[in-house]
């Protein structure tokens, strides 16, 4: 299976990583977020190449992630901004600053934090229950698959079981 | 600069990118959400390659967001489990979730829900401001940059904007 085959994947989980979740498409979003609007600024602040880079945004752009507009003829330029579609995305990346805040900054203050303009807050946003307003972690949920995906699930697993125990591969 | 030089961005979003910002990794964390401990079963349920996988998960392992145990010894077979610096990255799946059930599902309901067990709802989490308990959406929050990572920015949008313009790329 190739990283396309993540598209037909029931799943959504698999769907949203199929689209957005590579390492420069997810610093492309950062940057958006940040307010970056520029492809010549969205390659500087990330570091990545312009065809990397250039392909990255084509692809949102496709999918109804970011909208593309002229902001001068000669030369071309444009700006990139978020669609709702996009900006629907900020969970995801507060999630990853919220895990590299407290697992992947060896030392100091975060260069990134986030005011709540509501009530002036400066915090990391916190999942919880829609229902109840509870915090949630892991370990406070449970996960239901639906019967299909779970026949189809039970099918791959099955499928291979045979082949790869004749091979006697070591994991 | 490369992928391994966001582990240098003193950004943490750009840290945790680095570490899990990558679509076999984050399917692996999928299945490891789903309750899959086998490699066999992580190879069968995700499509990576044996070779990709074997990759992805040392690498969690040396991170200290999997741990490996041998379940079998003829042949060798290992089981991995979340550490808590793994789990605390299911609000990046989560996340990744509710934006596919959103936007990337054409149709019927996502094959795997979510049930807070505290209060027995079927819900996605979402984020909230943890001082005002006020749902949080990506208009809701300012972002609010270092002083010493404003100044490397902007060095780095200015260092090579006159080498750009002089060579009249268009983008």
């Amino acid at each position: 299976m190739s990283r396309a085959d993540l598209s037909r994947d029931p799943c959504t989980v698999a769907r949203a990583v199929e689209l957005v979740g590579e390492p420069w498409t997810l610093m492309v979003l950062r940057e958006l977020f940040l307010g970056t609007r520029r492809f010549d600024d969205f390659q500087r602040l990330t570091g990545a190449s312009p065809h990397l880079l250039s392909r990255r945004l084509r692809r949102l752009e496709a999918e109804g992630v970011v909208t593309r507009r002229a902001y001068s003829q000669r030369p071309l330029r444009h700006e990139y901004r978020l669609t709702e579609k996009g900006r629907d995305l900020w969970p995801v990346i507060v999630a990853l600053k919220a895990w590299g805040d407290r697992w992947a900054e060896p030392q100091g203050e975060p260069p990134m934090q986030l005011r709540h303009k509501g009530c002036g807050a400066r915090m990391i946003p916190r999942m919880v229950c829609p229902e109840c307003g509870e915090p949630m972690e892991a370990r406070d949920s449970a996960v239901e698959v639906s019967d299909d995906w779970a026949r189809a699930r039970a099918a791959k697993r099955g499928a291979r079981g045979a082949e790869a125990r004749s091979q006697g591969r070591t994991a």
